[in-house]
């Protein structure tokens, strides 16, 4: 066969090896806290049956996703988040003690336009609440969200919080009802994206009248710390129901964050609604002071209706990240860690007579666990080292027959260009207090 | 919308709590290793296009695959092994230092009739070095497979070693040669797995003499150590090249396995050839002693051609194992570690006056690094006991208002049954010796 290149499809792509190092790092960072919050970690499968797909978000997300029929003529289709999934298994396992805590960190796809930065294959970390309706819950979830995000390294990010209810119950208020209410959400969950011309006119777009219009205006734009935009909120006297309850939910969640210690990341923002459809509660999402346009590098909310989709009738909270966005939030921040240097050994040869006697103290220092490597392309010494310091070993071991003949090797420190003889039973020693990891 | 189930598609599946943790800790043992050996972990992209997927296998990889056309009409394939995709990075990467010793531990699919314990998407652990000729290469990959095992817990297991070289130039001395060596190595595959009559039978129907199938019968039984069965060989008299190239590499590769002190553990066999088209030298497969059953647990071997599929003249070898089987073989060998308990406290409320100081004592256990959980029901103390207990918090912390009021919580130890009352100041030194991590 003729030699020619095999590109990847459009909009994929492979991790290399220091960005790979970077992210299982960060993953381990994410797992540290969903274990101190008692989240427990499973994996969802990829492919789900295009029907369980079109139950959380309608037939059109078709056009947003990979699916095909398989040979049996089943329509199948790759998952586009790990929720589904999730509340998929739990809806599928009555025996599970509740409440249920569950976190993924996974890959996704989706049928986007491939962007700068963007692909058609990436990453989120996700936790779920099942099982509780207490805004405890969503509490938890939020400072979850704050402590991972710390944990990973963020110091300056503000968590917009909103309510669903609060919202709709202000839209009811208006004489908005029905289907237009969510159509109205989707204006408002562009609010901070488009002109506050277009806002407008999409708005007018909807027929709704100028009075509408401009109270939604006013409303949207109330944001700020929950206690100081309180009076704010209570100043529009909505006596509906359904603000009631968003109000009486936001309180209790505001009093735990506080309990929590977390209220200093956390801001009230009316213009926070997620466009997605089935939240109904608290809905809130993150963003960088520093990397502010990356956007909403975390968002999550309450949503009650997703189980009962799926055969059981459960509330639920929870959030997903991005963990592409959330890479490119570390960088601009400059704390994206650099993947840690080797901490090993390079074991070079003199000669090919020293073959075995490498290849043995190659075996000893990894059974001491001291990552060891050694030539394999039959190089002179000078290339050994050549390579040994390319790929950043801090030290190689230089087998020579001299040496040997005195139970010793030399130990060349790569940085300092300094050379010492080690004794062969010292080497464990040396290397071990040299090797710490870091 | 009518509650129903959703099910997974045939041959689907989710993983759950348990499995994954101990996904996880195998994961990890593996890791361990593939860094003491100066590996590298990457992720390919799972989807490819299916003239990638082809390149490797032929057109015929199309049955045994999920592909399909996207939007745009291009065809696409879901991966089938980690191998194409490390293949095709390093050979559209030519800055790469050489050689590279790349892995990854991921899952992929494939459309093979679903059996007990097989699934249409698993998971695999692989190991590739990049850019070796030398049999040290091999011995290297021999090497990491064996301290993978014994790290993830097997004790008793066989590297069943061969070489294609070997294989084929011996039946290049029986006049076989062209095509007709593919279909004949395609038997010797199935040696150990159909009975000696079948195994002539389909000889037979190649068309080769009953000399030929008899000479063939004899050479594949020839197994065990390496210098045992050496004179066996030897006594061949063949004196063709590539069964002499064949032999000068195991000849290398066992002196080398030797200095790695991995020779106990590694067996000629000649039946071992791997069906697969691609591999042309060393190959080797694993069987576990107890579990013999599972068949292969890890399998591998040189493939100096496959880059050059992708464009790039490099050769290659590898290995790759089922984390599936794996799992499997840990289990009938008894020592599949169960997943830790929870290290945890679960912090209960006396009643809802004390709500807010449990989310505070909460979130301190946490700041201290201590797993904490609390009621998300609002449910009675003696619920949420019972609660705690269900899940295996060996803790429980009781917060109540008398107790509080003197500056104390209870402290219950869910095993010994006992409480004792302990100073919220003194929290944390009681725990952290408690809960250090097992």
């Amino acid at each position: 066969m003729a030699l020619k290149g095999f590109p990847l499809p459009r909009g994929m792509r492979d991790i290399g090896v220091e960005e790979m190092a970077q992210r299982l790092q960060i993953n381990k960072k994410i797992m540290e806290i969903l274990e101190r919050y008692g989240f427990r970690l499973v994996e969802p499968s990829p492919i789900e049956n295009l029907e369980t797909l079109e139950a959380k978000c309608g037939p059109s997300i078709k056009d947003e996703i990979y699916w095909f029929e398989d040979k049996a003529g089943r329509k199948l289709g790759l998952r586009f988040d790990l929720t589904v999934g999730l509340a998929r298994m739990v809806a599928s396992r009555p025996d599970l003690t509740l409440p249920v805590k569950l976190a993924a960190i996974s890959n996704m796809w989706r049928y986007d336009e491939p962007q700068f930065g963007r692909y058609r294959c990436f990453y989120q970390w996700d936790a779920e609440i099942f099982g509780s309706v207490e805004a405890d819950a969503d509490a938890e979830i939020i400072s979850l969200t704050v402590d991972v995000l710390k944990n990973v390294g963020l110091k300056s990010f503000e968590v917009r919080i909103s309510s669903r209810k609060l919202v709709e119950g202000f839209l009811n208020s208006l004489n908005i009802v029905g289907e237009k209410v969510e159509a109205v959400l989707r204006i408002i969950d562009k609010y901070r994206k488009i002109s506050k011309e277009d806002f407008i006119g999409e708005l007018d777009k909807l027929g709704l009248n100028s009075q509408q219009t401009e109270k939604i205006l006013g409303f949207v734009s109330v944001s700020g710390e929950y206690e100081k935009v309180l009076s704010t909120i209570l100043n529009y006297q909505i006596k509906n129901e359904k603000f009631l309850l968003g109000l009486g939910e936001l309180e209790k969640l505001m009093e735990s964050l506080k309990a929590f210690k977390k209220i200093e990341e956390c801001f009230f923002d009316a213009s926070i609604v997620r466009g997605i459809g089935y939240y109904d509660g608290v809905v809130f999402e993150v963003y960088d002071r520093v990397a502010k346009e990356v956007g909403a590098i975390v968002a999550g909310g309450r949503y009650d209706k997703l189980c009962k989709i799926f055969g059981r009738d459960l509330p639920a909270t929870g959030v997903a990240g991005g963990i592409e966005r959330l890479m490119l939030t570390l960088e601009k921040n400059g704390v994206l860690e650099k993947p840690k240097p080797l901490m090993g050994v390079f074991v070079a040869s003199a000669n090919r007579r020293v073959h075995v006697k490498t290849l043995e103290l190659v075996e000893r220092l990894r059974s001491w666990g001291i990552p060891a490597d050694f030539d394999l392309r039959n190089r002179s010494l000078t290339r050994q080292l050549e390579y040994a310091d390319r790929l950043g070993f801090p030290y190689v071991l230089i087998v020579g027959e001299r040496e040997l003949a005195e139970g010793k090797v030399k130990v060349r420190d790569m940085e300092k260009k300094f050379e010492e003889e080690v004794l062969i039973g010292k080497l464990k020693d040396f290397f071990v207090s040299r090797l710490k990891k870091g």
